[in-house]
């Protein structure tokens, strides 16, 4: 069998930092607090200093999260033309932290937060709602057909 | 905390079989073989009674369902307006079956996938692709804000 994955260079190193940086939008990946099934549901993502969640606490992820914080986020939305498989995505492995409401940090990702996702004005400030950031253990790029690769958090600049 | 779940209707019912069945594309959630991390990666998908993937033994989520078939599969892509958020879609809770090459089943599934995949005959017949039946357990239907269901096999026709 050959190994699949190519040797990282640095416009695999950039492929992956733009999606990381750029996803609005994501897949995340839980493990289910009865019996560890694998969870997968659609999240809107953010970014600063590393990707972020607002996550309500009535979804099963965050009930997930809470009992095990080890998540997987798919970032790379496919584009309208083409394979979407031929077209480049990215998977973080990631342990998850939530962010307290009352520190500094909730404020700062509050901007970060409406500046990407303006509509989120409607309910970012619901009791419900807290900022997750995900701190990247290793990543998966595929950037097409036959373009796998293994990063690390220092290749994404993390 | 109020119960976020509505009780299933046929309105829900219908929205999710029209998810499950005319799904292209997927977001697929596995345990990593290697201490049991979650991993999300895009799958294609197809249906035969049932959600079918067609997937290489080069991939990490090959590896990981053969040695654990438990998966998760969130379908329902975003369209190109308004928020995503917003938008329908659904995680089916699965556990994974291989299907043998040599089966009729095979055949049967490689009719129906070159008729929604018909780009795949490029690949369709490589000696590391294989068909996936993923048999439902249960399933969680997001259909908007506020529209949270949780569905059996039976909601979905299976």
């Amino acid at each position: 069998m050959p190994d699949p994955i190519r040797p990282t260079d640095d416009d695999a190193r950039a492929l992956a930092r733009d999606l990381a940086a750029g996803a609005r939008l994501g897949a995340l990946g839980v493990l289910d607090p009865a019996g560890g099934h694998p969870a997968v549901s659609r999240v809107a993502v953010g970014w600063a200093g590393g990707p972020v969640l607002l996550i309500s606490s009535l979804s099963h992820h965050t009930r997930a999260l809470r009992a095990d914080p080890r998540a997987s986020l798919l970032v790379g939305e496919p584009g309208p033309r083409g394979d979407p498989l031929n077209q480049p995505r990215l998977t973080l492995f990631c342990a998850a932290g939530f962010v307290a409401r009352d520190s500094d940090d909730h404020g700062t990702l509050r901007e970060m937060w409406l500046a990407r996702h303006p509509k989120a004005k409607i309910y970012i400030d619901f009791a419900d709602f807290a900022f997750v950031r995900l701190a990247v253990r290793s990543a998966s790029l595929n950037g097409g057909f036959g373009k796998a690769y293994e990063l690390t958090p220092a290749d994404l600049g993390l």
